[in-house]
Parts: C-alpha cells; structure tokens; sequence
C-alpha cells in the first residue's frame, strides 16, 4: 500500500510505517501527479483535497490530521466513496493545558483564588467540554454557554447574556461561524465587552473573530479592569498590534501544539486507516509518544501545582516571543507569527509528569484534577 | 544566656534556641533599654550598632546576618572587646545561580552558545569568585578584573580596558567603592559603554552605582546590540524608570535572596558565637534547611539545564514584578522596590535538586558543573 503524506505530519514512520510505503510531501504543493500510484493521502490544512487533487488517482482513503476540515470537499470524497477522517479533539487537552496554566498564573500574578471565581465557558465542543471536566473536578463554579448544544438538550447551559453577567473569567472555545442561527463572529462586540464584570477575565482560545478586535481595543482602553487573554487573533497572521499593550498573555495561536496532540493526530488517522482496512490497531498511542524530558517529579513540602504546570508551560515565554515580533514591519510580522508557530518548542501534556512522594491529600487530589499522575508513597 | 535579635533574620529558635533565650525585635527601633540584660545582639543591617546602642549593657558578642558591615561601628566594638562577626558570602552562590540563569535564559532566547563566548568578571571576590569556579567547570573562556586582588598577586587578571575589548559577557561584582586607588562608582561610563564589543551583555549584580546610569540611559539608546541586565540600580530603591526599556532583565536587588542564603547567614553567626563561646557547632547547615519543593527529579530525553533552572528560579517573574511597580507614582515605587524585596517568594538553591534516571556524560558534567545534584542510575 503507498501512503502519501504532508512531510509536517509527526510521527509517520512509526504509526503508518507496517501499513505501507510513507512518502512524504511538501502540503502546499502537493498536484494530482504525486498521487499517481498513491492509496492513502495524509494532509494538513494546507492541502486542499478536491477533485482537482483525487480525480485518476487510485487514492481511496483520505486523512486529516487537524481538526479542521474546511480543506476538503468532503462531497466529492463521499460522491467517489473515498474514506474520510479527520482528528477531531485530538489537542483539545493541550487547549485545556494552556488555559489551566494561564488561569493558575494569573491567579497568583493578581492575588486570587480560582475556586472563588465563576468560569464561564462559550463553546463547548471537544475542547470546551474537556475544560469543564477538568474545572468541575477541581471543584469550581461554572457557567456553559452553547446555543447548537443547548438547542439538543442535556447539561444545563445558560444564555450568553447570564454568562456576561455572573462569569469572572471568560473562556471562549467556538468555531468561527458567520451565517445560520448561531454565528460565533463578534460574539463578542462592544456591548458585550461592555457588559463584563468589573475584574473580568476574558481568553480567547477558539477563533479570533469570535471576539470584535476593534471593539475590543476601544473598550480595553476604557476598562483597565479587564484582564485579556489572546491566543488567536482577529485576522492572523497580521493581527492588530495596537491591541497588544491591553493584552496580558498573548500568543500565536499555539494553545493546542502540545507535541502529544500533534502525535495524537496521527494517531487517530492511523486507527481511522487501520478501521478502514479491516486491520486491529497495533500498539496503543502511549507507545508512539517519546518520553518526557522530565518523566516524574518528587514532591517536598510546599509544592505548588503552578510550579508543576511551569515546568511543561510557561505562557509568558509565547508572549515574549510573539510581543518580540510586534516591532517588525508589517509584511514581516505575518511571516514571523507562523513561524512561531513552525518552529514552536515541544511541549507536553500533564499527564506525561508523574508526581512522586507524600503529599497533602487535597495536593494530590488537585493534581489529579488537573491531569497530572500522582504515585503516593 | 540572653540572645536578642532582629525579627527578620531567619531559622533563628532553630539554630540559636539551644544557646540561650531568643527574644527577637524590630531591627529599626531597638534602643539600649532593650539590651539591658542582653549578652549576644543579632542585626541585620538597618539597626545601627554603636556605642549609643551598646554602651552600659553586657553585650559581648554581635553578629551581623549580612555581608555588608557598614552599619556597624566595627572600631567601637574592637575598643571594647565586644567580639564582632558577619556573613560575608552567605548569599553568594544565589548570586552565581541568578546570573547563571540570567546566561542561559538570554542564550536560548537570543540563540547563543555559552560556550562561544567570554565572560569577563568584574570584582572577584565572595561573588565573583564562585561564579569563576562555575563557569571555569563549564569550561567558558572567563577574563577577570579585579585590581585590588591583581595588586597581591596570584590569579591571572586583566585590566578593564581589555575586558571591554574582549569579553561578550560582563558581569559586575564589586561594592560600592568612592574613594582611594580603586574606585568602583561609575566604573563603566559612557567611554566604556561605548567601548563594549558589539552584542555584549551586561549584567550588574553588585552596587548599581558601578555603572553611570545617565551615561548607560544615553549609551544604551545608541546601542541597541547591547543586552542590559541589572540587578542593582543607581540610586535605589527609586530607580530611574527612564532606563527600563532597555534593560532586557530587570529586578529588584533579588539576586542573592535564596532561602538558602539567608539561612546560612544564621548559620554563620551561629558558627561564629559557638567557636566565640568555645562550644562544638551541634549540626551542619544542612539539617537547618527545609526541604525543596521538588527535591528530585527524573530525567528523561532531551532535558536541558535551564527546564531545571526555570523550576527553581524564574528571572522573568522578577522582571514583570519590578516592571509593575514603575507607573505607579514616584513617591510610591521606592516602597514597592523594597516591598517586592520584603516579601521576595522562596527561592532554593541549585544543589537542593536531585537529578536521577540515565543522563548522557555531557549533561550529568554540565549539571554538576551548575551546581545541582546528580545521581546516576
Ligand atoms: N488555539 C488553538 O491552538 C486551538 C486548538 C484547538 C482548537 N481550536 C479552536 O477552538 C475551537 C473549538 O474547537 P473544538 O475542537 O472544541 O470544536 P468543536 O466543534 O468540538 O466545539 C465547538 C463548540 O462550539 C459550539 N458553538 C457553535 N456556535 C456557538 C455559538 N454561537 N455560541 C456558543 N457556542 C457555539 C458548538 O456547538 C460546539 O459545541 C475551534 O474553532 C478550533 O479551531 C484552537
Ligand atoms: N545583588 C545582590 O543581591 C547581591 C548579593 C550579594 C552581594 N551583592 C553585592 O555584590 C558585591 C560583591 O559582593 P562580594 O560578597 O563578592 O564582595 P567581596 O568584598 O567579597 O568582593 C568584592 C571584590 O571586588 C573587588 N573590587 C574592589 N574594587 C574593585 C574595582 N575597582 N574593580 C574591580 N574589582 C574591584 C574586590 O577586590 C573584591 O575582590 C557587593 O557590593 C555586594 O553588596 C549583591
């Protein structure tokens, strides 16, 4: 079997190497020729998978590994019977570990206790659902806001106007969507921004439209109470850089490169092609991630669960990083955003850190809440 | 025997309690009604030790938690026989350990190899001379000027003019000296800021006054291929906020605040009066340190020295917490430099972190050459 894939997608050789023989392409120039003798194509969102691409090809099984599918004609795949899948949720633990790490620092940049705020959480899809598991495990209050699930009934979810009101910290997690009955563009306007609680967090971690940039910068220069949180951007990769002085913690839209949910990605095409071709998986997806740079930790006395997260994240070095390209000139400033994003560092998921030693059962209990291991001697 | 001490100063019922009644006081308003029948007086140093302090009561003995002795009338004391001791160096290594940070923050975010550069130390003794010893078992090419020193001979030192012409990093270590042979205020003015090599890095953890601020405020705005560290400021605590903009790290005169050394200046004064009554010390500095928060970790593949440096130390905290403090009104920022050094958080030593698991020769070399523990399995 002849597997083609965008030579960015990790982990290749390993996961799809028994299945067949892996070549790899550049994405953005990937034409119908390449795929001449080609059975399965891997692509990221820089390929757009159409008839153009597949048609004479004997490509019958596609794969994505990003969340996003808006790349492919998912109608004409269905239309020639050609397998499809993508990797939905698959850094949605990395998102969640972003936001946690923030929160955690904010809380002790300002002096508060997050279990005394009231997190109000707007989209709750894969990721957003991952962050309430999380919060609710650790025991805070929580509002949820979505319109699409709400109308399906189930959890509670509360209007977005309740949530604008009763939320200290807003976390936004939807799609960008701009017709239909619930659009998600400038979810966020003026009059919302307005409406936020006196001390506010807001984060930004689903698409950057979701917030209006331009009535985010009028208000923020009126609300200096007002904490923002932005790791997408209106218009990226050429975001507003007057924004940047209100925003505490800004970053390239790098919430979810956690290298585990990079490789979670592969991981999920790899068991969406061994479904397809009727084979059982081989290995879980724990044996495909390298281990950590630092596998397991002691704890002594004193240990705070902010020293743990720093030591897999640390949100200040991607706004260092993205506030050093601020000063470029404008035709560069793009470029150098995703390059941030290309070249980002590995990270790692919390629960790659297994914490040793006699902790306070509360600790511990945070800990696990969170999603790191805890081994109690 | 009737010990009274400032309330400040650490671990002091733990390492003294057995030699006598502590009594501890504010170290701004003690009088000599409060040393009436007080036999040893512990200081740091904003108590003033003279004869109006001392004179009518039976202190024999006074020991300063410091290295500086400045406030203390060490004539008066010889005249009187009262036995006199301080802690030069007790801070040291904390020293060494912020600026070995501080080095190998900057090379990873500036993309150099410590290795490929010279480091000139200016003033060689408790500081500087440990931060020798690191960096010569890291094996970084090092310059050293100490004129003081180099007139008695012994280490091989260079002057300051050939310092500038060929160390990329300097790092200051030397008091504030106003007079005699060898000066230290303004050391580095505007001729030799102007003379440091392109892309130096210059890093002030010893009295500000050692560089020019108006000439490193003027020089510093011509030059922007310098990097500025400082720790120290001229005139502070009301520092000149005119200077921050360039200064890549700043901090509050934090450098040697690790818990660490401030319980060995204890321990040292507690050496001093144990050899001064002619009692056995009962145990090492060691059994007098709490436990880490994280003592031990494993390391795993591809850990570098700075993931373990950022776990005790983050100099970019001090930076954002003294940058906070500058738009707030003149009259308030001195106190807030100094409130950020009051209740300056735990910070440990190197050597309180164990690294176990299977490291590569190369890095369990570079660890120990840092200071941290190894252990390898
Ligand atoms: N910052 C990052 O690095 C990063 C990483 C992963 C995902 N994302 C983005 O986060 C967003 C969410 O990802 P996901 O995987 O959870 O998607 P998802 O599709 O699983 O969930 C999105 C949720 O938003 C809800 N929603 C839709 N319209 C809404 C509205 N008007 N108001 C409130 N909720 C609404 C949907 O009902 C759904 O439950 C996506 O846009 C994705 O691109 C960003
Ligand atoms: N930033 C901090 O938190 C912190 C902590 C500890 C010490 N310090 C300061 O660092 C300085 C050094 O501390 P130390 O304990 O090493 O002092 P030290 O007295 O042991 O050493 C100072 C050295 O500077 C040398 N020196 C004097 N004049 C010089 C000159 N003109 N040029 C070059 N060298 C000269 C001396 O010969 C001596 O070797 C002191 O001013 C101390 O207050 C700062």
């Amino acid at each position: 079997m002849n597997i083609v894939a965008d030579e960015n997608i990790p982990a290749l050789q390993a996961l799809l190497g028994s299945l067949g023989t892996v070549r790899t392409l550049p994405g953005r120039s990937m034409t119908a020729a390449d795929l001449a003798d080609t059975d399965v194509l891997l692509v990221r969102s820089i390929t757009r998978v159409d008839r153009a691409l597949l048609e004479g090809t004997p490509v019958r099984f596609v794969g994505t590994a990003t969340i996003g599918m808006d790349h492919v004609d998912q109608a004409y795949l269905r239309e020639q019977s050609i397998a499809f899948s993508s990797a939905p949720g698959c850094n949605a633990d990395a998102v969640v570990e972003y936001v946690l790490t923030v929160l955690y620092s904010l809380a002790a940049e300002q002096g508060f206790v997050l279990r005394d705020k009231t997190v109000g959480i707007i989209g709750v899809g894969n990721v957003g659902s991952r962050l309430q598991r999380r919060l609710q495990r650790l025991g805070i209050n929580l509002l949820l806001n979505d319109p699409p699930r709400a109308a399906e009934g189930g959890e509670s979810f509360v209007s977005l106007d309740r949530l604008l009101d009763e939320a200290d910290i807003l976390c936004l997690h939807t799609p960008l969507v701009t017709a239909g009955p619930h659009p998600t563009q400038h979810l966020l306007g003026a009059a919302q921004l307005k409406r936020l609680r006196a001390g506010a967090i807001v984060l930004n971690a689903g698409r950057g439209a979701a917030i209006d940039g331009a009535a985010l910068l009028q208000v923020a220069g009126q609300r200096p109470d007002l904490t923002l949180v932005l790791d997408v951007w209106e218009n990226e990769p050429g975001i507003d850089t007057a924004l940047a002085p209100f925003v505490r913690l800004g970053s390239p839209h790098i919430a979810g490169y956690s290298l585990d949910g990079k490789i979670r990605g592969t991981y999920m095409l790899y068991q969406a092609l061994c479904q397809h071709l009727g084979l059982p998986e081989a290995a879980p997806l724990q044996d495909y991630l390298p281990a950590a740079s630092v596998p397991r930790v002691e704890a002594g006395p004193g240990l705070t669960p902010l020293e743990l997260m720093r030591l897999l994240y640390d949100p200040y070095r991607d706004d260092r990083a993205l506030r050093a390209t601020l000063g470029l000139p404008q035709a560069q400033r793009g470029v150098a955003f995703d390059r941030l994003r290309k070249e980002y560092p590995v990270r790692r998921e919390f629960d790659t850190l297994t914490v040793t030693g006699r902790l306070a059962p509360a600790l511990a209990e945070e800990l696990v809440a969170l999603g790191f291991r805890v081994e109690l001697s």
